[in-house]
C-alpha cells in the first residue's frame, strides 16, 4: 500500500533524508553575478582546460560530485545510486562523469526540472530502505546549450528580452539516511502542462502553468499554506515566467507574493549582466540551491522552503514539426527539521 | 537503513510489484518476425497516420499506454507515477506522450537500457510505500533513430554486419502493489563500463562488458547462481555483442551458456529479414518482455528470468570530439512467485 502518498501527486517521506553536503562550480559569468561568494569554485573560463564546451560540461558535474563527496567524507564507491542529468543530447555530461565515478547510476531527463527530479528519486530510494547514500546532481553550460538549442555562438544573432541565460554550472548533494539536515520532507510530482508557446527564446511562459499546477497541488495535496514556507522557489522562470506563474497560483486562492522567488532571477544582475529575462539551465536551481539555499537552510535563514525545478522539454527537432513546448515542475520541500 | 540492499549494487524487494498489465505495439518488420504472435498490435506502415516518424513513436508509446492500463481495467489517473523514456533527443516520444497522458512523469534516459531502469525505479517506488500504480514505458523507432544517430535514410547507405536494426515499437507495463504476478523480486543497477568503442555501427560490444559486469554483480550480490534461473535475457546485444558477453561471464565462473538468450536476436530473422547482428533500441526489450516474455511468464512456461536492457549511450556530438560509446545495463528479476 502507498501509506506514504498525500493526495493526488504528493508523498511524505517518513524517515527524511538528510541531505548531508552540497558542492556548487559555477562558470565566470554566474561567478561574477549577485551569489558569486555561495560557490564553491569559480572557474576563470568556460573550458577549463577541455577542449570542447561538452567535455568542460561534463568535468564540471564530475568535480561537483567529488567536491560535495569529499565534504562529506566520502568516497564514489560508497555511494548507493547516482542520479544525474542534463541538457544535451544523450545526458552527455552525466553519462561522461557517471564513467568515471563508477556509481550505479540512473540517468534522467527532465530538462531544466531535472534537479528536483534527482532529489525526489534520490529520496525516494533511501527512505523505501533501498540505499543509505545518494548523490543527486545536474549540470548546464551556456555554450553547449546555446549552440544544441538555438544557434551557433559565432551566428552573433541578437537576443529578445524574453531570452533566458543558461546557466554554466553543476550542483551535486549528497543525501543520506542518517545526518543532521536539512532534510526532505514533501515531494510533488509533476505532470505535464503545454501552453502552446514555441519560441526557444521564450521559455518562462512554457513552464509557468506547470510550476503553478504543482505549487497549488502541493497545497492541495498537504494542506500546507504559503505561510508554512519561508520561501518557494522557482528554478528557471524568469522575470517573464515568474509573473505569469504568481498570478496562476492567485487564481487558485493562494497568495504566495511575499516569498515567491525565482533561481534564475537571483542568480544574474540581468541589468548589468545583460541577461534579460534571467538565468536558465538545469544548473541554475542546482547551483542556486547547493550554493546559496543549502547554507541558509544550514545557518538557520530559512527552516523551510519549497525547491520547484522547472522544465521547458524544448526540442529542435519536433518544434521544426510544429509542436509547442510542454513545461513540467517537480516540488521538494526541504526543511531544518524532520 | 537501506534494508533492502544486497551486496554493492542490488537491492530486494520487501513486497514485491506485481507486474499486472503489459502492453506491445510494434511496427510492420517486427510484426514479421518470429515473435509476431505475442504483440498486441502490429502496425501497417511506420507512420500510423501522422506526419512524421517522431510523432508516430510518440503514439505508439501513448497507445501501448493506455491499452495496457485498459487491460489492468485503468484509466490514467489511478496511475501515481509515469517512468518513461525514448532514444531520442530530449526524449520527445515519452514526455509527448506523458502530455496527452496527464500522469506525473519521471523522465528517464539509458538508451536501450531505459525499459529496466524504468521497471526497477517503478519498483521501488511502489516497494517503499510511495505509489500503488505505475506504469513504465519506452519505445524506439527505426526512423527516427537512424537519422538521429546514424545517416538519413534517403542516403541509403550500406550496412555493416555488425549493425543492429532499431526495433519500431513500445512496450508498458502495469505494476502495482496488489496482483498475481509475475514480480519484481530483485534489482541490480549497473554502473557505467567502456570499452573504447567508438563505431555507431558495433554498439554489441561497447554494451556487452557492461551487461557482462552487471550479471556478474547479480549473482555475487545475491548468492544466486545461473541454474536459479530459467533464462537470462539481455536487451539488445545481438549476435556479436553476447558472444563476448557470454565469454566475460564465463571468466567470472559463471557458466550461463544454456539459458542466455537476448531480445535484439530473438525480435527478427536475420537471414531473412536482413537485419545483420540482430534488433537494438528502447522498443526491443520493451516489446520483447511486454509481449513474448510476460506472456511465458503468466502460462508458467518460466518461472524466474533476469532481464537486463543494454544501454550503449551513443552521442552523435561527443564521438565527433574524439570519445568513446559508454555501456550500461540494468538488470531486474522477474518472477511468477514472490
Amino acid at each position: 500500500m502507498a501509506q506514504k502518498k498525500l493526495g493526488k501527486q504528493t508523498v511524505v517521506l517518513e524517515n527524511p533524508p538528510s541531505i548531508i553536503s552540497t558542492a556548487s562550480i559555477v562558470g565566470p559569468k554566474e561567478g561574477d553575478g549577485p551569489l558569486k561568494d555561495y560557490f564553491d569554485l569559480i572557474l576563470d573560463d568556460d573550458l577549463w582546460g577541455e577542449d570542447s564546451w561538452e567535455k568542460c560540461e561534463s568535468k564540471i558535474q564530475q568535480e561537483a560530485v567529488k567536491l560535495a563527496l569529499s565534504k562529506a567524507k566520502m568516497v564514489p564507491s560508497q555511494v548507493d545510486y547516482l542520479f544525474s542529468g542534463d541538457l544535451l543530447n544523450q545526458i552527455i555530461s552525466s553519462s561522461y562523469a557517471a564513467r568515471q565515478l563508477k556509481i550505479p547510476f540512473f540517468g534522467l531527463y527532465g530538462a531544466c526540472s531535472t534537479k528536483t527530479e534527482s532529489l525526489s528519486l534520490g529520496a525516494i530510494a533511501i527512505d523505501g530502505g533501498f540505499a543509505d547514500n545518494v548523490v543527486c546532481v545536474t549540470s548546464s553550460h551556456f555554450s553547449t546549450a546555446e549552440r544544441q538549442y538555438r544557434f551557433p555562438l559565432e551566428h552573433g544573432n541578437q537576443r529578445p528580452l524574453t531570452a533566458q541565460w543558461t546557466v554554466t554550472g553543476a550542483g551535486a548533494s549528497v543525501l543520506s539516511s542518517s545526518g543532521n539536515g536539512p532534510y526532505i520532507t514533501h515531494i510533488t510530482t509533476g505532470r505535464i502542462i503545454d501552453p502552446g508557446i514555441s519560441n526557444a527564446n521564450n521559455m518562462g511562459p512554457a513552464m509557468a502553468p506547470a510550476a503553478a499546477d504543482t505549487i497549488v497541488q502541493h497545497f492541495r495535496d498537504t494542506g500546507l499554506k504559503p505561510e508554512n514556507y519561508d520561501m518557494i522557489i522557482t528554478g528557471d522562470l524568469a522575470t517573464v515566467g515568474k509573473e505569469i506563474a504568481e498570478e496562476l497560483i492567485a487564481k487558485e486562492g493562494y497568495d504566495v507574493s511575499e516569498i515567491f522567488m525565482d533561481c534564475g532571477i537571483e542568480i544574474f544582475d540581468s541589468e548589468r549582466q545583460d541577461t534579460h529575462a534571467g538565468g536558465s539551465g538545469c544548473g541554475c536551481s542546482a547551483v542556486v540551491f547547493t550554493g546559496y539555499l543549502y547554507k541558509a537552510l544550514k545557518s538557520g535563514k530559512y527552516r523551510r522552503i519549497m525547491l520547484v525545478s522547472t522544465g521547458a522539454l524544448l526540442s529542435p527537432t519536433i518544434i521544426q514539426q510544429g509542436e509547442s513546448i510542454p513545461g513540467i515542475a517537480h516540488a521538494v520541500t526541504i526543511s531544518s527539521e524532520k
